[in-house]
């Protein structure tokens, strides 16, 4: 990595590692539209999903993983941006017990409900091109997700990863502090953040575009009606889930088609949110097959 | 809660709060085999299902909420030995975001194998009485789960907490690192702690058991020759699930009656362990019905 050597930063005061730092808080990252990625898998996922990396940092004396050496050589020789980190300004950028000393910015991304021109088929706006052509996508289409202001943002980043092993084609976020861009909720996706649809709009919105779609909307409460496993749907169905301590909003709830439950054994009266979204959505994606 | 008011500590050095934080380490938990709780729904939880309460703390400046309070006047009046925190000693024994100023200290309890007399029955050893009668043991017996090694104690508390909503009637710990008792286990697990029957032993003695009870034995792993979906499995079975990132050792992968794999799409190779273990439980628990 001796050519084209980046800028070393060792100064806690230098504007590029301020600007950096600046993206592990709610207000760095809605201003500049930014966010940061950590480790060798993340930044090797974002770029064979062609994620919009604008810049990477790493630390040399960290990065030992051949892999990882070559992935930033590869960036270097295509000219994005980079700079070297000092150790301890390494270690204040990231959430990992073992950092591996490689690290990126890349650029916020949404998708507009309109991309789903048809019920479970892509549009073709060229708004969100690479994704229409995605494998995730075309898998299977007909289930979406929206998310309604998931409290913990490793609960929600699981959520987005689970969504897309059980083929959601896109995700609603439809509480105004759903943050999928906060670092929790970065690492918990295990880079499926790079491959999914994510729309962010309001309830209302969202209500909208799913009784004009003829989407079935089918809610998930405590409270539900029938039992999840007797759920039958042919339609293309969006699942919906509220948050972890208060539930769906009484419109949303109002508004969909079905509720549905989890009914639970023992003394409990909830599942963890991530692990209830995972049991309904491949019981749903099980039933379409 | 004037009468009988428990000492206040104040000190950081007073050996009662020194004695505490102690068992925020694995070590001073192994030395005493005692564990920390913290919250009012979880000591509410303890006293409902009769786990082995020790003593109780609490900080009063804190502790507002009616039932809370009632709560603790309830254990003074019991004589359960209890001393108040000062905030600033509070603060350091707590995960909560938002502490509620009370929590307690626990004896561990572990079951015993033999207490599963038969496969899919509870034994009615005196060793672990009060689980002999729940309902989360009656509900759906002949599911058990087997962890090995579950790196994140948040993983595992989420997995426990599963487990008892999926009707699982006891849980096998086989790695020597898997600790239950650590705080963010004993949070995520949302009491489900109290209920459960939890045995350690080592992984041939798990399989010994497997064998001799006619369980039969279901690994999960990626590289499964069967879709859990396609899986048909009218015996006792038990689930058998490893850590995050080594999956199972190759001994337990060997003596399993089935390897069963969650089918992913798009690129996502691998769910979330507490996501992944709650699908396919849930999975086995709804084909019993």
């Amino acid at each position: 990595m001796h050519e084209n050597k980046p800028p070393l930063v060792t100064n806690l005061r230098d504007p590029r590692f301020q600007a950096l730092r600046n993206l592990q808080t709610s207000q760095g990252r809605s201003q500049t539209n930014l966010y940061l990625i950590e480790g060798i898998r993340h930044l090797a996922r974002a770029v064979e999903e062609r994620a919009p990396i604008e810049s990477v940092f790493f630390d040399p004396s960290v990065l030992s993983n051949g892999f990882g050496r070559k992935l930033v050589r590869r960036m270097l020789q295509s000219h994005v941006p980079a700079i070297r980190l000092s150790p301890q300004l390494y270690r204040d950028l990231t959430l990992a017990t073992e950092p591996q000393g490689v690290g990126a910015v890349l650029r916020q991304q949404y998708g507009l409900s309109q991309d789903f021109s048809r019920a479970g088929r892509k549009g073709t706006s060229s708004l969100v091109p690479k994704r229409a052509d995605s494998s995730a996508a075309s898998a299977a289409e007909g289930i979406y997700l929206a998310l309604e202001s998931i409290d913990s943002p490793g609960n929600l980043g699981t959520i987005i990863r689970t969504a897309e092993a059980a083929g959601v084609s896109g995700i609603f976020l439809l509480g105004s502090d759903d943050d999928p861009w906060h670092p929790a909720a970065v690492r918990a996706s295990m880079g499926s953040l790079f491959s999914q649809t994510l729309v962010k709009c309001s309830a209302r919105e969202f209500t909208g575009w799913a009784r004009s779609s003829g989407i079935a909307a089918i809610a998930a409460s405590p409270a539900g009606l029938l039992d999840y496993k007797a759920m039958r749907c042919r339609r293309p169905a969006v699942l919906l889930v509220g948050s972890e301590k208060r539930g769906l909003s009484g419109h949303l709830l109002e508004a969909s088609d079905f509720t549905v439950r989890i009914s639970m054994r023992g003394h409990c009266d909830s599942l963890n949110v991530a692990v209830a979204t995972g049991v309904l959505l491949f019981d749903l994606s099980s039933k379409r097959e």
